[in-house]
């Protein structure tokens, strides 16, 4: 089958042929990928980044943003069948450790991650297994969804997790309006009703925010002094804001993101690459928190494709066959496809 | 000032002049009534239902659900000044009591219920406390909320204390879409995204019902015999409902809701007339709750109000004037008031 | 092998010879029991009553509570080898299913019920799977933990769900002393601050209540009325429990308990064989709740074990060679086990 | 009366008559002073490191751990009476602002908080409000809960917090076992079933911890290099900590405490004084939590006294009369106290 294989860090990917995965284990799963999501921790494992904390084996296979249809199951799998359309959670999940067992299967301790630590896929086929598969409606088109399986997750899992503090009369201040902070945006008008403020660079991009549901947009200038953000946010939010969610974790979002809290509230960080630094006594005083997201769990997967299915989540797409991957990730790094997911079809 | 007071039970009240209330306490706070809800619970009240629970000294002034604008306050008042706009919490809670000091105020041990078991709103000013007033942006008009007051509250408590288990892919199920139900459908619209089903005896109320957000309706029969609703309901919720909003709990409601559950699931009781009935084995086998819902707390007041500056839930009205008072009353006991509250105007 | 099996209703079963099980699946765990807790619902089993529910077929190997070592392993299983020492959760769940999926796998949609529905572990082999085993320190002698596999593992599940709202100055009331009531007791001390008070018809069960940390004991008579029980728990109590725990759920303690709540409060329905009848306007006039309980989950198991192994829960057995099933189960009938867990051992 | 008042910082508070406080409001009360509890805080509010946050206006009355007698009382004040023994919550909450109205009163918008801003309890009576009361039994010893008011309530706050979270199996890490660790590893014991490590430099301070309830103990070195630490504590909670609470919040305790954690653990700042540094990727990727806390409300105030008067949760203290006040601040200030509260006596 055609794959796009990482031979060697800092040089383009190879799409080759490969031979198949084959069933090795009774929960394995077989999907014939109908989509893969490119993703910008793609062109960071090229740059060889996740290098040490994944440590592949290479030439491997990219890819971990899939949806398809089932090929082929093994001997155990009984929620699946051939013909099934699917979308698939990152990890291959145990079932058995302690997080597996109270639903926290994004921190299970014998997972694989397909296209970070073993084949992914950019490719024909996927092995996966059937603690990773999400059965969909017959008709769901894998290629609306496959940004979902990862990028969305992660935006969601954030927000369902600070749903039940986000009552009438909260505010949310989204940083970050590219494709995490949209998803981010739709599910805070899904699940809650809390007022929701967003600040970006980009003015374009906050146009589209206020498009999918942001009450309220500020733009942020280059300079390292975000003073004028910090006034906006606290007069609009009168006196800070609930929730930060910190879709960017660095650039300085990540130490201004405390700054627009108001006590008690909480700075839930999604993005990552800087670093914060805070006093204690203003952690204290203030009474507030930082809190650390992660993908999602797979049951957050469920409920993310059941808010896509009643038309309440949506990705902006650009298509390109497996062959061009090469020149969508050109394209990503570029950024030529801002506020879009570039989108893979075998 | 003029006021609606009873008199006797079983009788009409009289509208007649009374002297104007006066602040005794350094909480107190009058407000100028610009409207009061008519509420069924003022036909039971005519009627001495509430005699050997709130036990009023007669002759007193009916009504608990009050809009307006603050006239006088108590020394200690600092919340609110005259000329505010305000909406009346249906109690005066003290504040120190223990169900006040974790915000439980409703179960305050020390309230009175003006309308209840005190002089209340139906009349052109109220004595209230700084405690009972929410204030208002300064254009909110009385008429369009007052009757959120205790109506609408109770609808929104409910369903506030549900938000947290209602995410993508639960299904809410609301039994009457009378006026607390056209609320708990709004809120649960507004702060979740669970899949809604509204059951009614009557036609035209699930077309409204389906107007402000129920995704599915089922009209119930006259008949004792529910199997015929019970099988729509576990086919549309897949095998039944993760809660169950009964705003009737009466005439077999209050039993044929927990059939509806799903294992896990709660029926949370809102209306009452009716008696609950059931196996223990039930309850356990399917490890399924019954909750109990009273009123709202002062901040669920406050997160309604939010709501409905939002724009997020509205009520039907007719307005009355004051002295129209007893024709309204009979309006609403005679049906002519189906899914509209009479709005009272001194 | 030798197993208890029963072969038609209303009639002793017989300790016989037996096929060894056999490793069917790629999750099929074989154990050597060690022990095999006796339970009243055993003898409801032979009785006929749990026929129309569960529907096995005969004849079958009782037996739901049991400790011992694994034999053989699937060709899946992971997280235990020959030789460990284990205790099994009651269902062997299925890791797929929505209830898995989420921690709550004692709702399992595909799970089979050892004992209850198919062959069950009063026998020297049991036949289980990955998912329903617990690994356990080496030394851990099974005849001490087996009874808390499924009684103490459902008193241990209620006040688990119950634990978050038993903090300091709270009142918890438990009906019923007996097995389950003990481990109640001792996981009340364990897990929260509340004040305990117990209540019991015997007056030795109430003096090993106390032993095990009760603070306080009222001895209900036979008579129907409970009205003196119901005011010394208000005076105790200062106006009603926070959360009485009902291990009875019958003979008249389902509605007495709703009685003993103050405002706010819940009845936690463990016990079962009465039925719950309650007018609404008393449900929602005090905000008062009823929720169902049903064995534990999984991690709920791995908790109570936890805690056995740190000397905070203990149960007092006695033992029996297999052989002599039949008279442990006549001294069970006959109240010669009061107080005490029958434990057989192969 | 006698007072404790400060004059100037950077010198020594002076003991001299001044007017005794009066009743000017309808909440106000005032109380006879039992003992004040002497505190760390009272050092740096003498050094001037509390002026820029609080500005009292100087001279002023010290002390904010009080407890005593009631001796007037407001108007309005019907929840305690002249006579009654007391502990006084630091703040004077209002009752109407949000953060009251939610429970949430250690956020009071209106609140004063004697000793840091205005007239304080190192004096024979102090001036509070009938929100800051909690009504004792009424032979409780002032001396033997003055100091739970504020450093015993911090304690307590941060580990009710997270209480919900510490059940049979998981790890609380404690850092720093002065008196505040001491409240803390009671509280634990009595609130949750949690493993609790205890780190110290001080083998004195470990030895009290182990004797009061900590399962293990770990002595740090006053090298910046804790990699000992962590690999000790890493190894006893089987990979990491649940919680870690930071009493200390200094000295590189700030830093450490997240390198204790397992994945999805939480870091309860606690104590005050250094800055937290942490790349957003460890935040992430483990999913990981920084935790604020902040005195703690009222409510935990009466849980806390409830905990004292089961005779959980105790403090060694050493007396000292007012008058030799100056004498007791040097002793805290030479380190003559450790491990023990100063208590000043009217």
């Amino acid at each position: 089958m055609k794959a796009v294989r990482l031979h060697r860090y800092h040089q383009d990917p190879v799409i080759e042929d490969v031979p198949e995965p084959q069933i090795n284990g009774p929960w394995d799963v077989i999907v014939d990928v109908g989509a893969a999501g490119l993703c910008r921790t793609d062109l960071h494992v090229i740059e060889g980044q996740w290098e040490p904390l994944q440590k592949p084996e290479l030439p491997y296979i990219l890819g971990h943003e899939n949806s398809g249809w089932v090929r082929e199951v093994g001997s155990a799998v009984t929620n699946v069948s051939p013909g099934d359309t699917v979308i698939m959670h990152p990890l291959t999940s145990c079932g058995l450790c302690p997080a597996c067992r109270i639903g926290e299967d994004s921190h299970c301790e014998n997972a694989t991650f397909p296209g970070l630590n073993v084949d992914g896929g950019m490719a024909e086929q996927l092995l996966t297994n059937a603690r990773a598969v999400v059965k969909l409606e017959r008709g769901t088109d894998p290629k609306a969804v496959a940004a979902l399986a990862d990028a969305g997750l992660t935006a969601y899992h954030a927000v369902r997790k600070a749903a039940g503090m986000l009552f009438p009369g909260t505010h949310a201040v989204v940083i970050g309006a590219g494709g995490l902070g949209h998803i981010g945006i739709q599910t805070l008008r899904a699940l809650t009703a809390a007022e929701i403020t967003v600040i970006d660079l980009n003015e374009e991009a906050l146009d589209v925010a206020k498009k999918i549901g942001a009450h309220h947009t500020v733009q942020a200038g280059q300079s390292a002094d975000h003073a004028d953000v910090t006034k906006q946010i606290l007069d609009i939010t009168s006196g800070g804001a609930h929730i930060v969610f910190d879709f960017v974790g660095e650039q300085g979002m990540e130490n201004l993101s405390p700054d627009l809290l108001r006590p008690r509230g909480s700075h839930y960080v999604i993005g990552y690459g800087g670093a914060i630094q805070r006093d204690t006594i203003d952690i204290i005083s203030r009474e507030i928190n930082v809190i650390g997201n992660l993908v999602g769990t797979y049951n957050d997967l469920v409920e993310l494709m059941d808010l896509n299915a009643a038309g309440q989540v949506e990705l902006r797409t650009k298509e390109y066959p497996l062959d061009a991957t090469i020149e969508a990730m050109h394209d990503l790094d570029n950024g030529r496809l801002a506020g879009t997911r570039g989108i893979l079809v075998p």
